[in-house]
């Protein structure tokens, strides 16, 4: 007889998963056709941690049916595929990642990624949460629903607001994290809860939402993430843990990350500080490594291009001197177990997708060939799988909510007297003080003036959501351009995504506002009039709808564009803080901890926009 | 400032959750006070399977705030205790027990099985399920809301009914899982999935009920337990795990549960077959224990005096070659990361219960005292917990609902014709082949008649959910008393729990089940017309409201009484299956994978209550 089509299996839903598991049950039984075989040279079994030789994998639909030794199978195949030459292990998974940091709308992220052996991904959206709130589910399962073999698992963004003091986009508390978890189990749980204070301090403005997040995702059943950057002290690390945060992916010591796991916290490693954590772990005697995965957070398409995607993150562990069979299992049973995933991905056995990392070498995690959905999707690093063409809505399309031409004055900041020189608060890009900086800086006509010989600079931050462009703006040091009449903005601005300029003149930086209004989002570089570059990012203001390679092109030319620029650079708290384009401020608007100081769009609390987000306390920026 | 009361925390639920960890994070950063401090001289990361020296646990309400070095915790304490000669490990769970099987309702079995370092059990309730389904869950969160300190998380049973042919007490198909999984957190996921041919089968008259409780459990992210009782092959196994059943607990060999552990199925290890399966694993090379558990399964009041509870699992694998710290991760991290409970039990770290058992000696699980909710509730075996005082109501007291007298006609087999013999149909125990037996048996006064010389007895399942006590019975072989006008019975009738008897006589068996309906449920022991001995199970028919010592003290007597009766016996396909008092027959009445033909209550399909549950095929029990 013919046997019935299970449903599509695109996105996981428990009346089809029931259809789809009755069916591969009779494959695996041989009692249907299977649609495919393929047979491998070796398979690692993530679960003992052992390698099979010779197996073959039955697929029927996107799905496992049946694993086992080659010729064994015992029901009939459509199609046999032969990789005897090739070593399988289960696709990929990232178990915290913001595809939004790639830039890349989701149909193209999966073919950037999907080559590198990345199946699976636990995304962490408060990128697209924060931009617009309503539409974000329903935009990371656009790309899967029209076929994209990617498994994108959205996490709503705990962070949404990111602190009390920002507003716009969207604002999520109990009532819609409870609406994502019941309408989808495609909703792993929630996303990084990073507003420390707001989920310690009872006091703090954001206490109830943060809590009516976490409360919702309990009740569900889904799991809560966390986000403990700078919490490395015994008692932080308690409270945290005893918060129900399940996990942090902030260790930047192999200490803190040790000091971490023992108190129950499941360790997501990040690349940057992987040799020094794995290293430490390994030399402190960890041998059981089941409560922790590798995450790549954030990172660009153009890196991605360069260093690769969750494949760079293995291979970075193994060269740190992680068995490679280990550091397969952080990505793929150890993230998929800590997500509650585990019927569907993370290991190549029975009923999960079938995900193939096809690798011609182990140690060097040399991927010749994916398969998603039980289908071939790449050769080498071409992308060969389905890439939908998807014609995003206005609601993802149009999101820089900017009704007016900017001016210079929306950037100048008056003097508070007649006096010739003005106290002005200052930060740097990750100023973790407690305290912001002060200076005394020049007043020309009326207005508080730069000052490029000791590096100080303006920084402002314009509202992208009200329509009105209000404008936040004072004094930042150590960062921007040094050449004159120069500025450079993008509407990457973690988290709140607001528009962040940094300019050597307030005509400059006007003209950047105002060219990034008009192109939907992205990067703009102007100098001496001219715009020197542009990106574009039309959706979400975050994300563009085009292959990594054209984006990559974009920005190459936007990197060669800077370096005909001058640049002011100090150091600052963060390692990671580098001399030349400021490319990583799009991190330094961020607001959850260890941040203290902050410049954030006007808002009630804060109508100048400069506020201590731990503690809620506001200050002039001139006085 | 007095901090304000957390709520009490017996009983999982998302707002009452959030306010006690509210409360937990200030404790932790030492701006509130603990309760209680306990300083331990080691304690057991399961984390990363380390030991750490000299360590304090602050406890504030029943949970644990704050873990370190001693010394070091940051905030005051009410009190503080001193067991610096004793080694913590997390409080022991049991991922897969039917608490039912110790006879004792859970406030005695938290009496009994804590002193034994067992504070968790994930309850596979269909016994109790079977007897009185609508009120399952109340039953399992009665004790525990009445104080008692052992969290029970039950999992609704999959089997009620067992098979399709089976009836009474309780139905459960999408809708009433849905509603168990909505209505607490308690509640882990589904029990056990053990009818295999409703399962792979679409045929099968209870194929849409199971994956109709197997949809509701995926819905509300729960996990769906397996069964895998002689599926050994590959293309079983493979089906087995494709069709979503997440764990084994039926592991006999060594081969089997390694072929499962490598087809993504977490495997729960009996004591049975531990030192096999566990030697067998260390043989094969696995290294990674993240997907094992140990499972107590079923285990008398009487036997776990004897040998102890989850510490008996833990010292058997021990003593089967496994390191000590991953047999303690066994009962702890690992069930607990199966059972998604992570956030509650399973390690020694902030937000989770205040449960801890305390060793004086690691390698013997020497068991000195152990804390559960963050107060000491034994000394060595001596509970000293609180006990509270229940009082069940009748829907768990008045289950066997006979409600006339039996007499020998309901026992007897008529002939079905004039000859001299007839043909009968027998069952063994634990008979597992596609074929029943058929042996010639005497006839006499119009009755087919026993053949002890060919230890042919009479086996009967009387129906105690009617009223009508409708009874079938047929001819059984090598079990039951040789000994004359004798029979025993019981009302732990797996899974259906009817009532079953088996005796050498008609009128010894009206007598056992006339006997058992008065008592509400328990063992009866008949001969020459008297009772010899009884144990009653008043609660459910399956459990007594007594402490464990006095159960086993009836227990014992029964024992001494069975001594003086001569049992018939012969081997049969299960290797556990003992000559003297059939003990064991309260297991001969399943009706799940592997069995075929078995003995049911009267139902329409089998009027007679002879019936393959693998095919619905019937057939008289004499022709």
């Amino acid at each position: 007889m013919p046997a019935p089509l299970p449903p599509d299996d695109l996105l996981i839903a428990s009346g089809d998963e029931v259809r789809i598991r009755q069916d591969l049950v009779l494959v695996a039984l041989g009692r249907r056709p299977a649609d495919r075989v393929l047979r491998v040279g070796r398979l690692l079994d993530v679960a003992t941690r052992t390698w099979l030789e010779d197996q073959e994998i039955a697929v029927r639909g996107r799905r496992i049916a049946w694993v086992g030794p080659s010729g064994t199978y015992g029901g009939t195949a459509a199609e046999r595929v032969d990789r005897r030459d090739l070593t399988a292990v289960p696709g990929f998974g990232e178990v915290h990642k913001h595809i939004e940091s790639s830039h890349l709308t989701p149909e193209h992220e999966a073919a950037l990624v999907l080559p590198r052996g990345n199946t699976w991904t636990c995304e962490a959206s408060h990128e697209f949460s924060n931009v617009n709130g309503p539409h974000n589910l329903e935009f990371w399962l656009t790309a899967r629903r029209h076929g994209s073999p990617m498994k994108i698992f959205p996490l709503p963004g705990s962070a949404v607001p990111p602190t009390a003091y920002e507003w716009g986009g969207g604002h999520y508390g109990y009532s819609e994290q409870a609406g994502f978890l019941a309408s989808s189990l495609m909703v792993a749980g929630l996303d990084e809860v990073m507003d420390w204070p707001a989920v310690w301090d009872p006091r703090n403005p954001s206490h109830d939402r943060v809590w009516g997040m976490i409360r919702a995702t309990f009740e569900h059943r889904g799991v809560v993430e966390g986000h403990g950057a700078g919490l490395r002290d015994l008692a932080s690390i308690n409270a945290f843990a005893a918060a129900g945060l399940a996990s942090d992916h902030e260790g930047w010591t192999a200490q803190e990350v040790w000091d971490k796991l023992r108190h129950g916290l499941f360790v997501e490693i990040r690349p940057h500080s992987m040799p020094e954590i794995v290293g430490g772990l390994l030399e402190r005697g960890l041998a059981d490594w089941s409560q922790v995965a590798f995450a790549t957070d954030d990172r660009s398409a153009s890196d991605t291009l360069r260093i690769g995607a969750t494949d760079h993150n293995v291979r970075l562990a193994i060269r740190s001197g992680l068995a490679p069979e280990i550091a397969i299992q952080c990505v793929t049973l150890n993230p998929a177990r800590h997500m509650r995933l585990t019927p569907w991905v993370g290991s190549l056995a029975p009923g999960r997708y079938a995900d193939v990392v096809l690798l011609d070498d182990v140690d060097t995690v040399s991927i010749a060939e994916v398969w998603a959905d039980g289908q071939p999707v790449s050769d080498r690093s071409r992308y060969t799988g389905p890439l939908p063409s998807i014609a995003w809505p206005s609601w993802a399309t149009d999101t820089v909510n900017i009704k007016r031409r900017l001016g210079p004055d929306d950037f100048a900041i008056p003097a508070p007297s007649d006096a010739p020189t003005a106290q002005a608060a200052l930060l740097r890009p990750f100023h973790w003080d407690d305290a912001f900086i002060t200076m005394e800086l020049p007043v020309v006509g009326g207005e508080v003036q730069r000052d490029a010989a000791r590096n100080v600079t303006k920084f402002a931050i314009v509202d992208r959501f009200s329509g009105e462009a209000l404008t936040s703006r004072m004094f930042w040091l150590g960062c921007g351009p040094r050449t004159p009449d120069t500025a450079v903005g993008c509407t990457v601005a973690h988290d709140k995504h607001n528009l962040w300029i940094v300019g050597s003149s307030d005509a400059a930086m006007a003209q950047v506002a105002n060219r990034i209004a008009e192109i939907g989002g992205g990067w703009v570089l102007a100098s001496g009039g001219r715009i020197l570059a542009e990106v574009r990012y039309e959706v979400g203001g975050l994300m563009t709808q085009r292959p990594a390679e054209a984006l990559d092109r974009d920005m190459q030319a936007l990197y060669a564009a800077a370096e005909t620029i001058e640049w002011l650079y100090e150091p600052t708290y963060s390692p990671r803080w580098y001399p030349g384009f400021p490319e990583r401020l799009q991190f330094a608007t961020l607001t959850c901890a260890p941040w203290r100081w902050a410049l954030v769009a006007p808002c009630e609390a804060a109508p100048q926009g400069f506020v201590n987000v731990a503690t809620g306390e506001t200050h002039p920026v001139v006085w």
